[in-house]
């Protein structure tokens, strides 16, 4: 919406027309544009997962390299596009989708004067990201905004919360490192850590696990913790939540409340009987 | 209810008679009918299970063999009549308890002329989820349809909390790719997924676990993070619950208190004597 | 409250007496009696857990034996006391903590005549339970009764939850033991459905994972389900127990309806004003 | 607040500039103050945790004492100034922070004396608890109390719920002592009860699982118990937290309506002007 005065103003038409495709759904090319944009995502999420499996690699290496070439080139004609038809083109190159288009882009430029290792892999897979923008346009993503405002309301507490836990975890793994002394998964401070977070979380690898009576003791008491205070993020989300149900269509058109909640009669800014 | 007028209309009474044992539990012959085929559906369920245990096929290979036999000629019977009774036939036949049924059925029938391999028994225990019909007809499961009214309304909010879980795990397991090599577990992108599926869930089977201190590190944030964002599924369903509770349609018209119980007969907040 | 009146009726005073010290604890020798009780429980706990310990049997074996006795002693007093002073003998000796006391003290009395095996402790520790009756009359359990009726009420829907649990066990279990075949810890199908049981509620032993791209790609969904269903039992409580958020002390003097919400200002069953 | 008038009465002017850095925040000063006794803290738990780590602690042994040794002094001059500025010196030595200070202190200075074991430096890790003061007083925690302060309300139901989980677990680790007899890690009771917790948490470490059928099929049940009860934490505090959302004093005085908002002006129901 606010891209729209965004164009060129002496734009040629093909420009008006781009934009429309590319930055919105409400044309069947648009629509068009962004089913091929998903499936070139996800075939280039789903190549890099192949090449990094030996047996797969050897015997399609060409047909990956040939297909990375294709779809990248793709992504770069996309990527100037979306430059090409803004007139204040900074508010793409350096928003959050533009950082993550361009980086996606990179290794793959970078790929012609050094020999790429795997670690530029992790930017070409942050592409999928894009997934969320395109399911917007196509307008599957109504409800998952009410999860994201709930958990942005909410976020202060998860991150006392988190908080909370981080410091709980440090106390319990250096308890359990003076308590199991160097015994396997115990060596060190940090290590009684990962496992104090590996069982308070209740995921309980089992790599290390306690191996003195009172170790077990104190694993005991720390489980209890973790599989109670797994109700206080549980609370947050959902009480926020809940008090989220308010219809986000009303507004009260004498005052201009816009937080009006589902069961409300009469506009609590102002007085005036909603219709 | 729908099916009453998809009788034949000539019917016989012996059609109208089977309809009403076999469609409905209101008389005490359909209730038989339904606690038999429980018995059956358990029993056949029972014996494919002892059959997989070697020591136990061994001794009783011969009695599940016959019991087999019994059963599915039973079951066969069944079909059958469930077809015969009615008059619009592929309204079951195509029906989602009727394609289980019939797949049910397919593989007892192929084994006269193919040897029938571990690969259908699959369809022999689909044959499980008739018991749902059973206790709906047998009129236990009038809550279950708020579980999964519940469910479904929320449906939508909980595929998109999916893909964001998926899409996070793909990518943090495309980042353990990196940090932990070629370690065990690690060898491949899809290894490395299945691993933070495994530990973002809070399964952690343990079966791979990080090795490197980085490993470790990253490991603790994205068990964190799965610790907290079981949160969001748990709210979403929690809030969907809590607003199916309410009669919603009722309001006291002198006051607007909408929180007005089923069994309420005057408004709790004003004394108004309720329509 | 409703045992006054169970009392032999030519009561002599001692019975009265005892009566109100071992089913009350409204006096000081009550709450006494009960402090006392719950600490040779506790101890009689203790003690059936160090005698399962090898080192400590050895070392204090006699020590046992004889707490044992006292112990004992002390609860068949108790137990011959309870029936004494009641008219009514029938209604504690058959009540839940009647039959739990007495299978308590059978393995005690059958050791003199045979040799008993770590089969009996189990009855000795359900007495355990004891401790709930002993909190409550204490008056510690008024918060306990709200979760039990919170259960209660939702407890059909619970089982029809677990119903499905089960039933979807065992179907994802059967179709693990096709993909996994033999491979260990999937040799046969209910040794599958136990695996399927791990992963579900998240437990995630690892004592069998599965080892198969396709099986870990079949766990990977079962894990993401169990992760989300968690939600269901969860929000069931939850609607449960903000629902019963009423004043249990409140009653409606003019009806009598004691189903008063917290926020209530009239009664919803007649209508009068609440004082 | 309450500290303001136990200041020193003839109070030099330095007394009163130092108190409002050391206790309060609403100065640059004061602030940068904070800051820094964060920092400390951090660096302090970052060194204990490296020297605990025999590669680190080789390499950087002297650089560890060095700032061990700046650390303890400017946290023993913090200590003096907090008691120093102070009319009512008590007040601070023996509250919750001003003991932990004390006893994170007193490690440091045993070490001159004695050789220092790793059986200290628990007391040098419980300073991070002081993180949540540093917090409070930078006004971060303000949400902080909500969640205390629901978890201090429901503390008691989750006692209760915790006895009962205990004593399930007890009676469960018992009853798998007896199925199990003496293998692996179900060799005394007290270990069965460890194997208990470990799986009705849903931790499932997997250094004890169960191995004959029998055992395998309880511990189903307890997963399954597990799984299912693990709402109950969760029910208790949302529904805890949800009461305390509400502005639970406000009421429409025309309607009765309690269901107001803390920025509401009208009531939503009635569209009375509120008071």
């Amino acid at each position: 919406m606010e891209r729209e005065h965004n164009l060129v103003p002496e734009d040629i038409l093909w420009k008006r027309f781009l934009y429309r495709i590319i930055y919105r759904s409400d044309t069947k090319l648009g629509k068009l544009f962004d089913i091929i944009l998903l499936a070139l995502i996800l075939t280039s999420t789903a190549i890099i997962m192949m090449e990094s499996v030996p047996q797969l690699d050897k015997r399609f290496h060409y047909t990956f390299l040939i297909l990375e070439w294709i779809i990248s080139i793709f992504f770069t004609a996309e990527y100037w596009s979306r430059i090409a038809v803004l007139k204040n083109k900074k508010q793409y190159i350096f928003s959050f989708f533009g950082i993550i288009d361009f980086f996606a882009l990179v290794p793959f430029y970078l790929s012609f004067f050094f020999p790429v290792t795997k670690y530029f892999l992790i930017f070409r897979m942050l592409r999928m990201l894009r997934i969320f923008r395109i399911f917007n346009l196509l307008d599957f993503m109504n409800d998952g905004y009410l999860i994201v405002k709930a958990l942005k309301n909410s976020s202060r507490k998860i991150y006392i919360f988190l908080l909370f836990l981080v410091i709980f975890s440090v106390i319990v793994g250096s308890l359990m490192f003076m308590v199991e002394g160097g015994r396997p998964g115990f060596e060190t401070i940090p290590q009684s850590i990962y496992w104090a977070v590996v069982t308070v979380t209740t995921v309980g690898y089992g790599d290390v696990s306690p191996i003195t009576p009172l170790g077990k003791f104190f694993a005991v008491i720390l489980m209890l913790a973790g599989y109670s205070i797994i109700a206080v993020p549980t609370g947050i989300v959902t009480a926020e939540m809940r008090n989220k149900r308010q219809n986000l269509e009303k507004i009260c058109d004498r005052c201009g409340n816009d937080d009006i909640d589902d069961d409300a009669r009469y506009c609590k800014q102002c007085g005036k009987k909603l219709a």
